[in-house]
């Protein structure tokens, strides 16, 4: 079952070996583990639904502390402290687009705000009912979720867009396809929150990022229907579903969407190298994805990231072997990783393998084979788990992103991580970063920084000072990010938490745009207040 | 210098060898050549300006024709019939983005509309003033285009909004770069026009149509200023790129742009392939780009289209030998060519090409070796010249297109080339259709008509008779295109032409999501008004 007040299925864990805790009690000092709270006291204390009767309205606390947060930082702090509110009222499981236009009806009628619910996975308050006199209903997607159509001529799917990821993946790989859009959350997210918050999944540069794999659909919100028809492309006017995409619920509920898929590559395989410096690896990045060969994926690991996950791997003996064999070439405490995915055609992967791996070659990379790359392939889905258990420790773990040109690059990963490193006036912070989603022009930065949780025997000091400290950070990180010219988010979307850096990019004429969109879809303000914009 | 009433430059023509001119009176009848007005007639019949004096505002009547107009077959016949009504009544060349608003200012105090203007090839209407009390004021973009930054890290580089194509391409060329951006209109047209309009140039497939080369810039607009950072992606909200791209000058003055460019390729090279019939080149064609080989063009000819390139083409005994050679391998009538391009590293061009032309060989091609493409990749800027020669035989060329899925492809060519070759009563239509973007979802469709000019002693009624031929015509194929599930445009725009068919794919709350953008930018409607929406 779903973990009420954590990241994914309650039967998987990820304990973390005895080196890698040692590891981190070094860096931040020992943890204190929480008392969380449990399920059974949170919902004692939900206060009563304001919403009035409806057919397809349920209101009971379980289901409403289900739906009250996301995955940031933050929500899990209000979970594990017990002190959920504000809650949404109700939440409704339309099954058809005529019961979400009936949903969208009644919350007109009384006045409530909605909010659409794809997975819940969510790191920046997109879901979450704020403060407020008006009642608040949750609208879950996960029944609008079946294959509508599937056209193996022209490569498009058409799903519901509550479809999750490993349900949409099934119905593809049956048909020889692949979507390949794998974000992190894959295991719970869904298309319709893909393409709400403008996601990328870790293959972005093979099969590109949601806005391109998403060719149309239909919206329903307060002014009517949109549907937005799946051309291969189209210069009549502005692209509306550019404006869908990011909407993150502003300007109604995405019921279907159609997808731009691909046949199941040949083959698919991970490689890693290891540069002596990150300066090296860098350039090797940057040569390969300008060289526009046509590789799935690369990933750098600055060396901080690096040495963490290898420590925090475990195979405390492989590992070992490992850096002793790279010491002997050069490659020591400086080293960092590159990843490089390859997915396709076999004869083209060979030659494009081929001239990526001579380019790391000539910048002084060390090959290291496929192992570590295969293992990275097998766990990804797997490390948001490591969240329970460093939790279970008295350990916060969080990650925030941005994306800049290359030339801004090593300025922008100092600027963020310094940023972190002398929030905390007497916390130590552990900070380290990769460039996740590479382009000719720039590249996304993934940063995760790690702090202990607040000790002290009251649960609710540990949440309000652990939310202290997770607020001190994430301004000083935003604020850098912002200074240095950068987007607030690459991956992650606006909602509640970037919200006050969304102007600086914009501009006032940018946001005023964006405001009079969300008005001309739902004039009454009822779509996901307080989000975006 | 440039023709004011024709294609291109004036010292550049594109004679038609006798047996085309023979080819072309068998299908359609001889050709009438028309008596067009010279310039100083028309310019005799310029009315006053309406516009109160202003020091960047000319008002010459030859400025003004030179503005009238851009290039498509409406747009000719007015010009060469010379009754030029509405006339822009000044034209300005801002050189300075604070001249622009000053500009802008000045409109919204005398009640003018503003009409940005890049190259003037427009084929869509776009820059033509329409009649109404209001006078008109055209804003020449070609002194705001130089180059401004150049990141050779980054790989993007700023320029002026009016630089045209081969300007902008000389830049680049001489840094090692290339934007890779070639409409047919590459020699007139501008960066700024490219992206008001949505444009794709002929190897999209390799480099990106203009939405993916746009990276930023900056717009000024009647409610003030939007810069959008040329971030190499983001999630932050919809974005905003995608609102001025395509935008046709409703919501301001594009006055930079920050475009993504790439390393001139080591080797650049083109291939032909014959197939026995449309149904093979199709397959073929579909297939190699769903393999996503990276290609930098796909263009595939209707039978009809590869029989009239061929006799156009002149070098009769040359074509000859081709087609006997052809013959001899059961290539034959309904024969079908298919352009390849390739571009990049040596490496990766020798797997894609032997990866296409084996699909290529599956469907029962005949490899036809680099002379057909050269040859088309030398030509290629040069056949909108064939417009003029046509035009003084006495024949009208004009060209519509639309992308749709691959499923859809050949329902959509036989509604369209039916619409056509049945529109007019007592003349004959000569039509064919080229495959020119291909996606691995669909593809566009650009398709050529030609038909006769109308024959009178009266150039008025030339021009009248001309105009309502081209009428039925556009106004079948569009409905055609509307009826078969088919974008109005991929590449050429809305403009005045296509606007009565805009509402059929983005919907009521669709274009009231477009009204309210222009709207937002420009309260006072100032902006090329009556065009897009």
């Amino acid at each position: 079952m779903r973990r009420w007040n954590g990241w994914g299925d309650d039967t998987i864990t990820y304990p973390l070996p005895a080196s890698a805790a040692r590891f981190l009690e070094q860096l931040i000092g020992p943890g204190t583990p929480p008392q969380d709270v449990r399920l059974e006291e949170a919902a004692a204390a939900v206060p009563p639904s304001r919403l009035p009767v409806h057919p397809l309205v349920l209101d009971s606390p379980i289901e409403r502390i289900f739906h009250a947060r996301g995955q940031s930082l933050p929500d899990w702090i209000t979970l594990r402290c017990g002190d959920i509110h504000p809650l949404p009222d109700g939440v409704a499981y339309p099954s058809t687009e005529s019961e979400v236009r009936e949903l969208i009806g009644y919350a007109a009628a009384v006045g409530a705000g909605l909010i659409p619910y794809g997975g819940g996975t969510s790191v920046v308050g997109h879901i979450n009912p704020l403060p407020g006199d008006a009642p608040v209903l949750t609208v879950d997607m996960s029944r609008l979720s079946g294959l509508k159509r599937f056209d193996d001529i022209s490569h498009l799917a058409t799903f519901g867009a509550g479809i999750t990821g490993p349900d949409l993946e099934a119905q593809l790989r049956a048909r020889g396809f692949t979507l390949g859009h794998f974000p992190q959350s894959f295991e719970l997210s869904t298309l319709g929150g893909w393409i709400a918050t403008r996601s990328s999944g870790q293959q972005s540069l093979g099969y590109g990022r949601i806005e391109k794999l998403f060719a149309g659909g239909k919206l329903e919100s307060p002014a009517g229907s949109l549907e937005l028809p799946a051309f291969p492309a189209s210069a009549a006017g502005p692209d509306l579903r550019e404006v869908v995409l990011g909407s993150e619920g502003r300007l109604g509920i995405l019921t279907e969407a159609t997808v731009r898929v691909t046949p199941l590559p040949e083959s698919e395989n991970f490689h890693a190298v290891f540069f002596p410096g990150f300066e090296q690896g860098l350039s090797a990045a940057r040569q390969i994805v300008q060289a526009r060969l046509p590789l799935s994926m690369l990933r750098l690991s600055t060396p901080t990231e690096t040495e963490t996950t290898l420590a925090l791997a475990g195979h405390e003996y492989l590992i070992g072997l490992l850096e002793r064999l790279l010491a002997l070439r050069g490659v020591k405490d400086n080293k960092c990783m590159l990843l490089l995915g390859f997915a396709g055609r076999d004869a083209v992967i060979k030659t494009s393998r081929k001239e990526a791996l001579n380019i790391a070659d000539n910048c002084g990379g060390i090959r290291a084979g496929r192992t570590l790359g295969s293992r990275w392939h097998k766990n990804r889905f797997r490390t948001p788990y490591l969240r329970n258990t460093l939790w279970e420790m008295g350990y916060a773990i969080d990650t925030l992103e941005t994306a800049t040109g290359w030339d801004n690059i090593p300025a922008m990963i100092e600027a963020i991580e310094s940023a972190l490193r002398s929030a905390l006036e007497n916390e130590q912070v552990h900070v380290f970063t990769h460039l996740s989603h590479l382009y000719p022009y720039g590249s996304s930065l993934y940063t995760t920084y790690l702090f202990r949780l607040a000790s002290n025997p009251d649960r609710r000091k540990v949440a309000s000072e652990t939310l202290r400290r997770w607020q001190t950070l994430k301004m000083a990180a935003s604020q850098a990010i912002v200074a240095q010219g950068g987007t607030i988010s690459h991956q992650h979307g606006i909602g509640t938490d970037h919200l006050p850096y969304l102007p600086a990019e914009k501009g006032k004429l940018g946001m005023a745009a964006l405001a009079g969109l969300c008005k001309q879809f739902d004039p009454i303000g009822i779509m996901n207040p307080g989000k975006l914009v």
